[in-house]
C-alpha cells in the first residue's frame, strides 16, 4: 500500500471552493435550461421578469444539480459526512466473533458517545495481521475518521496509518515509537495494583494469564513483575500461560495449566471472561475460589458484580473511553495534533480475591 | 490500496423500478429542458432531427439526472452499497445507552454475519418514540438495507417503513397485522417454558418482570399466562411489575415490589438482568435463591452460566438470529418477498431454579 500523505478526504467528489462552485452551477442550469445566466440568477431570486413556467423549470433543476454536481462541496461545507469508522479486528486463526463483552462494551460506549455528536458508526471488521486495511472506510469516503479497537500485533501498520495522515485513533497501550494516537487505561497500574493486591493477602505463587505478544497484556506484566520485585518475589517464567483473549480458544490450555501447576495459589488474568474460565478449570480440579486460589480479572466488565464468585478485578472506564476515543477524533478531524491519553484505573475488590482479613 | 473506480454517492432518491424510473426521467429531462419527451427521445438516441445544441444539453441533463435520480438503482444494480443500517432505538426518557448484553450480543451477531457476507454496518440509534426516523440511513443512499432492533412500542411506524417497500427486517415478535418482516424467537413458547419449569418445582405466587408494552414481553406473558391456565393457578395482576428492560431504571421499583410482595416463591424475568436485579434484591431483603425464591432469566445471556447462582434461563439463538436477520434482509434487497421468521428457543436449566428434585 502506498505510504504517500493523502488529503483526507470525506468523499470521492471533487470539493471545489464554495464561489466557483456557485458559478459553474449557474451556468450549468443555464445551459442545460438553455436560457441565460441572468436569467437563472432572475429566477432563483424570484424574480417577476422571468415568466412562471421558466422559473419553475430552472428552480426544479438547481434543485437536481444540486443533488447531484455540488454533494461533495455540499458534504464539506456543511460537514455532511458525519460517520466515523469503528474497526473491531478478528483473529484470522480462531476467526472469532465479537464476543468478548469488554470488546463489545467499549463498541457500545462509542456508539453513544457518536450518538451524542449526532454521528453514525461504521463497523466493519479487519484481519488483526492486517489493520492498515481498517484505512478503506476512509479512502472510499464512507467515513471522516476511524477508531480502532485494539493494537493486536501491528504496531507498525498503525504507524503507516499515521504516517499517511490519517484521522485515527486506537484503543490500546501507549509504545515506544509511536505516532499514532491511542487511548487506553493505565496497563502498568492496572497490573501493579491487581498483583499488589494478591501479595497483600499472602499470596506468592501467582499465574499470569494473557498473551504478552499484545502491547496491552505486556504492559500489564509489566506491573506485575514491578509488584514482585516490589514485595521480594522471584519471576516464575513457569507461571505465566500466553493465552489469548478469545473465548474458549484457550480454556484447553487453561485447564491443562493448573493441572501442571497445584502450586498456583493466586490468578491475575488478564480479561474477565479469562478469569471466569480459570474458576471454573480451578473448580473443575477441585480448587476452590477464594479459599485455595484468588483471582482478578481485568476490565470490570458490567456484570462482573454478579458473577461467581463476584470478579476482583482491575476497572477500565468504558464510558469514558467511548467518550474520550471520539473526542480525540474529533479534535483529529479538525487539524489538531493529539497525544496519546492514558485514562485512570482501579482496583475492584470481591470475593474472587477478598479485602484483606 | 486500491481506490473504487466509482464514488458511493448519498442520494435523497428512493429507488423506483427500473421501466418506470426509464420513463419518469425522460418526462422530467423534456420539462426541465422545455422540450417535448420526443425530442428528448430523438436526443438521446442521436437523431438527426434534433440540433446539436439541444441534443447536447438532452444529453447533458440526461447524464446530470441519472446521478441524481437514478443513482439508488444504480447501487442496486452494482451492488455497489454493501452497507447496512443497523439501529438499536433508545428510549428517550432515560437516554438508555447500549448497554444491555443481549442488545450488544445480537450486534456483534449481526457484525459477524455481514463481515461474512463483506457488508460494513452502520451503526446508528434513534429515539424508540421515532422509529420512522430509521429510514434515514437507507433514504439518504447511506445503506442499502435496514435492521431495526426492536420492535419498542411502534409497530405502526414499523409498517409505515414497509409500506414505503423499503428492505427493513426487525428484530422482534410476529404481530398482528403485521407487514413488515420479523426475525424473532418464540415469545409465548419461551414464557411457557420458563413457567412449567417454576409451576412444576411446586412454586404457585410467580412474580413477571417486564413491560408488557413491548410486543415481546406481551408474548412473554401470553405464554406464561398458558402454563398458569395448565396448572390451574389463578393469574395474579398485582404480580405483575412492568419494568423496563433499561439497567438500573427499574432497580428502585424492583426494590419495593418484592418489599410489598413477601409471598412471592418464584420470578420469571424478562431478561437476564432483571433477573440479576431481582435476585440482588431479594437478597438484600434476606430471602435466599433458589431455596426461597427461584428465578429464571431470559435470553441466557453468554455469562448467565458464570452469574451468581448460575441462571436459569430461556435460551436465544443468538448468532443465529444474526445470520438469519442478515439473510432475511439479503433476500429482501434481492426483491423477494420474506416472511416473518420465528426461531426456536429452549430452556436451560442452572441453579437459580434447579431441577426438580
Amino acid at each position: 500500500m502506498s505510504k504517500q500523505s493523502e488529503p483526507i478526504k470525506p468523499t470521492d467528489a471533487t470539493p471545489a471552493k464554495p464561489a466557483d462552485q456557485r458559478r459553474l452551477q449557474m451556468a450549468d442550469i443555464a445551459r442545460l435550461a438553455g436560457v441565460s445566466v441572468a436569467t437563472v440568477s432572475r429566477a432563483l431570486n424570484g424574480s417577476p421578469l422571468v415568466n412562471q413556467e421558466t422559473r419553475e423549470r430552472v428552480t426544479e433543476l438547481a434543485r437536481s444539480l444540486k443533488y447531484s454536481i455540488n454533494l461533495g462541496a455540499q458534504n464539506l461545507r456543511l460537514q455532511k459526512n458525519r460517520t466515523v469508522a469503528v474497526v473491531v479486528p478478528y483473529d484470522a486463526a480462531s476467526r472469532q466473533h465479537i464476543s468478548d463483552p469488554f470488546f463489545l462494551s467499549i463498541v457500545g460506549a462509542i456508539a453513544d458517545a457518536l450518538t451524542d455528536r449526532g454521528y453514525d458508526m461504521l463497523l466493519s471488521r479487519v484481519d488483526a495481521e492486517r489493520l492498515d486495511l481498517a484505512a478503506h472506510a476512509i479512502d472510499s469516503g464512507k467515513a471522516a475518521g476511524l477508531l480502532i479497537i485494539g493494537q493486536w500485533r501491528h504496531h507498525d501498520q498503525l504507524n503507516e496509518l499515521a504516517a499517511r495522515k490519517l484521522p485515527v485513533v486506537v484503543w490500546g497501550a501507549q509504545l515506544a515509537q509511536q505516532i499514532y494516537c491511542s487511548v487506553g487505561g493505565d496497563n502498568v497500574l492496572g497490573g501493579r495494583l491487581a498483583a499488589e493486591h494478591l501479595l497483600a493477602l499472602g499470596r506468592r505463587r501467582i499465574a499470569f494469564l494473557g498473551d504478552a505478544a499484545l502491547p496491552e497484556v505486556m504492559m500489564r506484566r509489566e506491573g506485575f513483575w514491578q509488584a514482585l520485585a516490589s514485595a521480594g518475589v522471584a519471576r516464575e517464567a513457569a507461571l505465566e500461560l500466553a493465552v489469548p483473549f478469545e473465548v474458549n480458544v484457550g480454556r484447553g490450555a487453561i485447564e491443562q495449566f493448573f493441572a501442571a501447576h497445584r502450586e498456583v495459589d493466586a490468578v491475575l488474568a488478564c480479561s474477565d471472561l479469562l478469569a471466569l474460565q480459570a474458576i471454573q478449570a480451578l473448580r473443575g480440579q477441585g480448587r476452590a475460589v477464594p479459599k485455595d486460589v484468588v483471582v482478578s480479572g481485568y476490565d470490570d466488565m458490567p456484570l462482573a458484580a454478579y458473577c461467581d464468585p463476584p470478579l476482583t478485578s482491575v476497572h477500565q472506564p468504558v464510558a469514558l473511553a467511548g467518550a474520550e476515543l471520539v473526542q480525540a477524533l474529533m479534535r483529529m478531524m479538525e487539524g489538531e495534533h493529539v497525544a496519546p491519553i492514558t485514562l485512570p484505573v482501579h482496583l475492584v475488590v470481591r470475593e474472587s480475591a477478598p479485602a484483606a482479613a
